[in-house]
């Protein structure tokens, strides 16, 4: 993997037929709909990827046919998040046996615990990943918004760079100060509405949940940030917002986000939109809506 | 297992000799020092047994051994909850196939979810428990503080009782209200201090992890608020704010509390005081004030 | 005013008929109820009599009325919580003038504020006090949760209690515990519902917004619970817990129990229920509501 | 007042020499320091202000003379957040009577208030102020993020702008996208850093701590960014930034940042660095780093 890792790096959504069941032929349509939209890597079992939600055998079976499907055409990491060490390492060593390229580590995130405990924690599993490794900043799931020290830290130890999903842009922007001089060391937008400052204040990338949909609208806005074309930025930023306004705003609930996401691409006839326990798939009525939404938006897209 | 729960049931630490090695003969010595002392039950693998820090393979025989060495002498509760159902069900099933006693379940964890979506869950999943079960109310662990309503639903499916660890008296208290004409519906304290507001009011018990050091303290207590014997009652409560202000009280953070546990237990020469990770045990500064609070606490316990 | 404060000390409401206008009618009937309900004291001005939404002229009319009325019956104590020094200062001159018996002072609540800051500023503005003081922990509106360790500091300045209202009941002990070697200084529990635990447990009184619509039942609760009488604690905390459930409960909002207390003692005849801005009075609908919900207490308190 | 407001409108800090003496010369020195600096608008009483802890008598004098400095070379606007009503309309009153510009208000603070609540109170105070008003959303003070709705409808009952202080940039971009067909409502940054973003998005100023020390600074910057000079921007930024790294960054709490901005004013010589109470001005210690770090500040603003 060429680092530092850059551009759009979609949180993959896990596409199911039910609990326990792969949707194999959405998973194949989904990376190919990505990798034809022009997106620079793909994050699986992320947050949108519902990852927690999924059985180990589950999460085992979507890296290797995501490897299969992949077959390197872009860097796959993979989110390795967990509890406790063992399930981590699990996930870490399977990825690395499929030859995909990094993984993805947020604080376990059971118990509360403190930044220190957190560091030593990292002084601990680091030696054991087998793979280069990316921090994932997500206060809103692990309770713990990681200070700009453990993520330095984490640098220390070897880490390849962060995600920061905390929304908190003063954050995202210290830390893009702060490793500025590390060139290897990708700062990556997790809010994807920020993709345009990260990319013009020096960081590298966004893992934008949106981009599962419209990937070749976040590719393009990608590179009209890198190119600093401040016109097109602001209308491609346009139709960034009215996403946010449409298909993640059907529903109540945090969790309407990642539904609206998973049903547009059901719309799209992508792939299932089932949700993995204990979530459920939008109703009719919310079906209803992300379909009419997808018409204005699918007009404006091209 | 004789519907209510009640009583004293510690949630039992877990000992072990490094991160995925059982101390097995610290948890021989630990059953015995807490059915020696009285307890009503036991509560496997909940926060206190940092449940969520192991692995499947030790949390099972944890479970097997434990089974082994109750040998039935009081109910076994084990703690099932998990970000994924699948997780969930594979510890309940391995309880149900060792003769344990019932489940214990609290929300899916990572992601926030809502009141309704927990609602939707638990129709979901309690069709497959394979056995009794009880809601376990931890928000500052899970993110939920679950309300009224969701407990009611919980107990329509079948739910034989509610571990409240919200800290929230006004809580518990809105609790014993609500069940208090469900005979077989217990209302158990997780909050080890409340333990004879619970019982003076119509709860049930305790699950109190200072038990695990003092089981016979807590069976006092317990029974003393049974009897409603207030002088009883006042000399004993002192001494379990004492366990509050000394081994509770060593060190920073939240873990504090687990850790000093598992570091009395050692001083006792119970068991280990290895911590899984991401926590580690007390180091040498606080074992020592631990040592000399030991001493204190057996001179006045007695 | 003999130490320490003992009893129940209602949190006088302020009985308004507009936004700048004292229900001098309503007041008066107010103080009648609650002394003729056995009331050990009043509070005035605090979070139930919405201080903090009134003109300092109307502060400063209830405060010379209520002298008036109360003619040293019981001890009146004044909340002068401010975010300014000045404006403390001023209710508190006032109330010394009158001849009243303490203030009750909580963070400066506006800009939020360190322990160490809070301490300073008891250091600065205890000595200005003109009468004793009772420390005010009320984290819900002021941001600030006092440790333990700042009302140990205020009571080394001079405080002769503290009212808590965190809600908090591990809090409350703490406190209990804490000062139980000091006869003199008050531990006031400031959520009704905790009035026989800090009773039973050492405590002092209770600032119980519910004894202004029934003062007797909160006085008979805090007697049977000096003279521990299980049986009685039983059944009168049956009949707080329906205030709860009732009046308290109508509408949304956390405005609603300060609503409700005031419409009750509208369909009382006693006062007016007009809220001071920003809030409003109850509307049609939920006055149909307490209405019922009145007879029905009514016809159980007595 | 020519609308919209726009530019960069520091939040004046208010220079004393105790806590009851406005710092007179001091107020001078910083009002032709702000207006040599070339800034748009004074932004009097807001937090960095100390509003809520200075006397009435105090802010209507700092309101004269701030008055009688200016001599309408810029708009001011004057902040009247209080928790009563009577407070907030004595400030407004005051502040036409002086044919000051504007006011600025945040929702009433002490108790918590619903969205709707603040709805119904803007109906019932935006009819009585004299001035035109901006809303001022202040979380971090007020415990109320106010909604877009809420803002909305403000906005219908004649307010003409809004400053955003969350520290939330999705927000202030769902501000931006709400309003931008309202070419009279000013969006402005509450958050200093947030400044370019703002401008190149379609906002309109920001009201800036820091343009207190580095008038001129973020002057530049918003005429960078209205130019959408990127090079510029990025070499005005961090700059900013750095500011955020020396001076906000001596000593603990949330109050570091009032008082390194007093302090370092104190450092230029231009007024007092006393604090109001509850806080305390910088010590010995802090002050020193304060001054080292002006040195190197001063040394690359030039």
């Amino acid at each position: 993997m060429k680092l530092p890792l850059k551009g759009i790096i979609p949180p993959v959504i896990t596409p199911l037929t039910d609990n326990d069941t792969l949707d194999v032929k959405g998973l194949e349509n989904l990376i190919e709909h990505l990798l034809s939209g022009g997106v620079h890597g793909l994050f699986m079992l992320g947050t949108t990827g519902e990852a927690t939600s999924l059985s180990y055998e589950l999460r085992k079976e979507l890296l290797k046919r995501t490897s299969e499907l992949v077959k390197r055409r872009v860097p796959v990491v993979v989110g390795i998040t967990d509890t406790s060490m063992d399930g981590s390492l699990k996930i870490a060593g399977y990825s690395a046996e499929l030859g995909l390229d990094g993984v993805v580590i947020a604080p376990p995130y059971y118990m509360p615990i403190a930044q220190e405990e957190m560091r030593e924690y990292l002084e601990n599993i680091v030696p054991r990943l087998p793979l280069p490794f990316l921090m994932y900043d997500m206060p809103g799931c692990t309770k713990m918004h990681m200070s700009i020290e453990t993520i330095k830290k984490a640098k220390e130890l070897g880490a390849i760079g962060v995600k920061d999903s905390s929304g908190d842009m003063s954050y995202l922007y210290a830390l893009i100060q702060e490793f500025k001089d590390s060139p290897d060391f990708a700062v990556i937008a997790g809010t994807e509405l920020f993709l345009p400052e990260t990319i013009l204040n020096g960081g590298h990338g966004a893992v934008a949940g949106g981009a599962n949909v419209f990937p070749k609208l976040f590719v393009d806005l990608y590179n009209a940030s890198v190119d600093r074309d401040m016109e097109k930025i602001a209308i491609l930023r346009d139709k960034v917002m009215m996403i946010n306004n449409t298909i993640y705003n059907v529903g109540k609930h945090t969790s309407r986000i990642a539904k609206g996401i998973k049903c547009a691409l059901s719309v799209m006839d992508i792939c299932s939109d089932y949700m993995a326990m204990p979530l459920r798939r939008h109703g009719k009525e919310e079906r209803k809506k992300i379909e009419q939404y997808m018409e204005e938006l699918t007009a404006i897209m091209t």
